[in-house]
Order: C-alpha cells, then structure tokens, then sequence
C-alpha cells in the first residue's frame, strides 16, 4: 500500500515538486468575506441570520450558561473526565515552562532599556463541532493561553439543535479554564470574535482549527485580529533501523493516515525487511480498524518508504522535508536528537508513538506543516504574549548620542530626525 | 495643522472607525503574480528579463564580490561609518539579551521531554534602493538575524546603473554580518530568495520593506518561505502632560510625520496650553524642513490632538489605539510603563525622542503598526529562531499512560490513535 521511493525520487516528487498548501480558493473565499462583512456591518441581525442559516438552529443564547457548562459534567463518562484532567495536567506542567519574564537590557544612572512580554489581552479558540469534536483542541488552545496570563479566554463551538453545544467540549473547556463559551460555528464565529456585536465582545487574537470556510475567514480578518497558523494535513515521518517493530510502525503510520485522506506518512529506514514486514503489517491492522477507507486513501496516495544507506541520510531527507512529527525509532534515539533540525515535534524510542504527544505527553499537538517547520513553531505560551520594548535616555545621554543619531538622520535624509536630537540640546 | 478631537471624537476617527490596514490592490498582487510564476518556472532567464525590466539595468553577477564590499568602505564618510558601528554596537547589546535557551521541561528516568531553541537555517533580508536607502533598516534586520545564528545571512537590494548597489547598505551590511548581498530589487528579488534559480541559493524565511509591489510579492510567498510582518504607515502616539515642552513634542510629531504621507501623530495631553503652543512650533519648524510638504500633508490629515481629563485616560485611549510608537513626557515616565499595554515601543521621557530608538538606543525600529500591537511585537531574535519540541517515553511511561490516551482516542473516535499505544502493550 505505502510506495517505496528511492531517495531522488522522494525528493523530486514530496520536496522540489511540493506545491504551496494548496491556497483556499476564490470561491470560499468569497463566501466568507460576504458573512463577515455582512456582520460587521450589521452586528446581531446578521450574526443571527447566518447562525440560523449555516448552523441550522438558533441558540436561545450565544453564551454557554453556568448551568449548562455544571450540567455538561453529569453527561460525559467520568473515565474520560479523569483522563482529560491527566491531560491537562501534563499540557500545564510542559506549557509552563515556556512562559518566559520581562527583561531589563541596560540599567544606568543614564539609560534604561528592556523588553516587557506580557499576555495579549482577549483570545479566541475556534473549536469544530459535529464529527471531528475533539476535547483534545479544547486543551491544546486554551492551557497556553490561560498560563500566559490572557484574562478573557473565549471559546466559541457551533451550537446542536437542542440548543446545546457538545458536553465534552464543555468539560474540556471547564478543565482548560475557559471564561466563556459561545455556542456558534463557521465564518459567523470568527466575524463575531473579530469584530464583535451588540452581544459577543471581540478579541484581539484568534487560534483553532476549522474547515475552508473557517481557514478562509481567519486569513481574512487576520491584520485587524492576530490568527494563528492556518494547517495543511498532517504529517509523520519515522526514522527506523532493522530493530524497529514493523508492528509499531504501521500503527503510527495508520493512526497518522486516519486524520485524513490527504495526511501523509513517511517511513525512512536502513532495513528492506522493515519496509516489507511493515506493508504487511499495515494491511493487517486496517482490516480491523473504523476508519480504514481514509487511512488506506492517504497511505496509497500520500505515502512514501525511502530504503536508505544509512541513518544520517535519512535525517538529511528529513531535515529537508520539515515534516510536523518525527518519529526516531532507533536505539538511542536522543543522540540524533540535535541532528534533525527541520521539525514541529519529535518523538524519541520505540514506546513514544505519535499518539502520545496528540494527547497527553505535554508538548502542543498545533505544529507547523507543510515543511513549515523550516521557519515557524508549534502553539506555545509565547503565541499568547506580546514583547513591548522600552528605552529611556537622560538629557546626558542624549547628549553622547546625538552626534551619531544626526550622523545617521543626515545620511538617510530624515532631517527631521536630526532635529528631534537637536532641539534637545539646543542647537535647533 | 494637527486637528483637536475629544475623546469621544478620536474613538470614533481612529479607533472604532478603523478600517483593516488597506490590503493590496488586486492589480498589484496580479502583476506580483505574474512575475513570481515565472521566475519559479524559469529561474535565471526569467530573473534577467524582469531585472533588466524593472530595474532598468542588468548587473554583470548577482552577488557583489568582496572586492565590491571592501571598496564600498572608501565611499562613505568616516564619521557617518563610526555611528553605524556605535548604532550596531547597541543594537547588538540590547538584542543578545533576547536570545533564548533550549529548555528540558522534564526529566525523570522514565519521561524526557523539552523544548530545543535553534536558529532558522537562512534568511534573507530585502533593503529597498532609490531614495528611502536607509542603512538602518540593514542593522535592524541583520543584527538579530546574526545573533540568532542563522549560518546564511543574504542581503537584497536594487542595482543601480553603474552595476553597484548603495555604497553605505554595502558598509552597513559588513558591519551588521551579513554573508551575501545580491544586486536585485523588487518582485523578482523576493521570487528569486523564495524559490532560488540556477544562480540563487533560497532561503527559509524573508524580511525587510519595501513598496506595495514587494509587499505583494512577499504576501504570495508566504507559506513557502516565512515573512516578517507587512507594515503600515508609521505612527507616534505622545502622552504629554504642561511640564513637556511643546518644541520637543513639535519636532517629534514632525519626524514622524516627515516619514510618509500616511504617518500618524497623535498628541494625548491634559494641557490645552500644551496643544496651542505645540501647534504654533509646528509651524516654525515645518518651516526649515526639507521634507515638510510630506510632514504638512502628514499633519494635517493623519493627525489629532486629545485634551483628556487626566493621564490615565490618556494612557486608556493609547491601549485602544496600540499605537507603533508611544512616547511618554512626564515626570517619572517610569511609573506608567506598566499601564502602557498595547505598543510596539516606549520611548520614556523628554530626552527618549523616538528618533533615538529608530537608529540607536538598541531596541529594534520594526514594529507593529495599525493596532497590531494588540497581539502582536516588534522584529527580535525570537524571529529568526524556531523551537521543537520533543518527548521520550520508557515502556513503563507508556503503560502508566496508556489507558488514558485510549480513553481520549476512544472519545475522538481515532480508534487507529488508541491502537498505537496498545499494540505496544501487546493488547492488539
């Protein structure tokens, strides 16, 4: 099912050929900017309208009550509860250490200068309903917003019919420290939390997953509100030797095939025997699996086995793709932890699967892809902050720098410049 | 010339009314477009049709040698040299302070997991030509970039008749530590960087300004390679109260305002005094300004004056705004660093003029424009670096969190995630 590529192969056809994320297209494009326009316009009534026309229902209110988020706890199974308050407590502990402090650069008599990071006030976690309704996302999103200090967490899910939105959103929510929940979805939400109504109070940031139509209104608003990364289809790419368990690999590769038919799997490894059992052990594991039409689509379409000569290699193919997970499933596989140097997330040893850090380990599931880790990082506490920079000059320090600030001005023809030096010290 | 609003009024003009930062114009993005496609189709042959096109003159190689780097030096004023190295000296100081360090956020003998800080691989830093050839905008983007440890530090600039590029950009970009510069301006710069062709290396991410054609050009980029903010106009906002002097208030509205047309001044105060007479020096000042026609239009269109009842409000009216810029003239400015939430950079006191932050006192000059501070910060070190996290997990660790991430796999309905943990455990 999974191709084998030779290495040139690999690269001509999943890193030189790589199309751009495929953009959004016009036509959703479009859509999203008539609703959000129509709704910055028009504010309630227009939100109103389109709620009741995407969503299907109109809630009785957008706000989650305090009685419905108490009440949600009573519908969701309390072995799943426990294990989302495991969950988060490992998401804490690993997003804490990511909170960085204000700095001072200089401290004299003459000048002060420093960088002060303190948290972006109002955020908004867009969380999908309906078949992929993950509390994971809940979790994910909200605990490094709410370490980092942001005081107004707002989370907004598409509302059900009865009037509801789902319990396990609510409980996540509750867990994470969300403040307020609404209960709408699509390009209304995201107008709604850019622009806000004579209801919803708007953000100044907002973060989540959704589909086109929500990707699209994000790129939209973005300038006027801060968005997130807008993600393409997940990724995993396993770095393997002979010693890896072709069992264990074919269930990353599947559970990673799941996500969707365009998630691609990527197996790297020195032993044709791995590559063989493994293809083996794939068609076996997805006889039994719910989901096996998306995960056999994405391993026959958006899959690769490269055989290569030896483990270095395999880091360069994958330092080059930048994939968002990578999987070392190697002995001592710290000591290629610095080598690869092109990745959102690694996983380390044959009993860290993938599956792990999607839910539980600590580190973010939101990570770049698309070969995007080449430049940006995954979700952290520093998305939720902001770094202001201060300076303070005395009149005497001033007076030592003004020579070179109006050299400078001077040549760069800002006189102006210059001048707001000179009048300082009376030479103007 | 600076107009006065009341509070009520400068909501409603500048903050409420605010439109998005105008995007691009199609036409603009369309011919940014046309010339990428090519470019990355064709690579050099197309480069030199729209390099010779639209710069008018084909340089005899791209990159400028070290013979033209070393000649540069003798055609730039010594003393204006020795600024740019102090300039630098201070930038260099205040940014390696914001270099971060790889963190382990736990280890125990059965879980690692951590965080790794490491630099982008190569960065390419695009510094306009023609009249706005500030050798600032060299140090501000490739000082951080260096200190970030990016290996391929690449330099971009128009090329001018004479096959050479701005002697002091050359000197500036020594100074700074850039490794190449490349004699190419414009779209075909940023197509060039982002996709390579037969001659150029590309790179991993893109910074710097430069006109809507550029803008346009590093917008479409985007997702393939990273870019740096795209910046609006400048903007000063000055929180003064009747100790200022309205000659140091006057000159630094007009610096800001001698930058663009579009440059936005605002003047918050509790002294109606202040305002009449920062008015009437205004005048005096426009008066011996070589760019005053730019500074009046400025002034007169993009400008206000607020009388507030006091300086917190003021300061409210400034978090509203999250302006570029903020300046503050009071006695002991200190004391209300804290309250100034939402700007790009603060400039403390009657001897900070924001023209010392725009080339020396060491804070970076690109910062957020047009509300964007709300969520969002100036250009440092953390944007040349990327992180990745990482976990380990004993066999033991699994076990112990195996039930838990089947529990939320179960719930998500990701049955092939619940199942790459238990085929470990051996219960597949």
């Amino acid at each position: 099912m999974i191709r084998i590529y030779t290495s040139e192969q690999f690269i001509d056809t999943f890193i030189r050929s790589k199309n751009k994320a495929k953009s959004l297209s016009d036509d959703t494009l479009k859509i999203a900017k008539q609703v959000i326009d129509q709704i910055r316009l028009h504010g309630e009534s227009a939100l109103k309208e389109y709620v009741q026309k995407f969503d299907g229902y109109l809630p009785l209110n957008w706000e989650v009550t305090e009685e419905e988020r108490k009440q949600a706890w009573s519908k969701v199974d309390g072995e799943t509860i426990t294990s989302l308050q495991k969950a988060a407590d490992n998401i804490k502990k690993f997003h804490s250490k990511q909170i960085q402090q204000s700095k001072i650069m200089e401290l004299t008599e003459d000048i002060i200068s420093g960088q002060l990071y303190r948290p972006i006030e109002s955020v908004g976690i867009y969380v999908p309903g309906g078949t992929a309704c993950y509390p994971s996302t809940v979790l994910m999103n909200a605990i490094p917003a709410v370490l980092a200090g942001v005081s107004e967490v707002t989370m907004t899910t598409p509302v059900r019919e009865e009037d509801s939105i789902a319990p396990i959103l609510s409980v996540a929510a509750d867990i994470a420290g969300v403040n307020k929940i609404y209960k709408i979805g699509g390009i209304q939400a995201i107008a709604a939390l850019a622009y806000g109504t004579e209801q919803i109070v708007p953000v100044d940031k907002i973060v989540g997953p959704g589909n086109k139509y929500v990707a699209a209104a994000k790129s939209i608003v973005f300038g006027d509100v801060g968005i997130d990364m807008i993600a393409g289809p997940s990724e995993v790419a396993i770095i393997a030797d002979e010693t890896a368990s072709p069992k264990y690999v074919a269930a990353d590769l599947i559970a990673q095939a799941e996500h969707d038919e365009n998630a691609r799997t990527f197996l790297f490894t020195t032993s044709e025997k791995l590559i063989n059992e493994t293809k083996i052990e794939i068609v076996k594991q997805c006889e039994k699996l719910p989901r096996a039409i998306i995960a056999k689509k994405s391993l026959s379409t958006q899959s690769a086995s490269v055989l290569v000569s030896n483990i270095d290699q395999a880091i360069d193919l994958v330092n080059k793709l930048a994939p968002e997970h990578v999987e070392i499933q190697l002995d001592n596989p710290l000591l290629y932890l610095s080598k690869v140097k092109n990745a959102g997330s690694i996983f380390l040893g044959s009993y860290t699967p993938e599956a792990i850090g999607d839910y539980f380990g600590g580190p973010n599931h939101v990570l770049p892809t698309s070969g995007t880790a080449r430049f940006s990082s995954g979700l952290s506490v520093d998305d939720f902050m902001k770094k202001t920079t201060y300076l303070y000059y005395s009149e005497r320090a001033l007076c030592d720098a003004a020579l070179h600030v109006v050299n400078i001005a001077s040549e760069e023809k800002l006189i102006g410049h210059a001048r707001a030096v000179q009048v300082r010290l009376g030479n103007d």
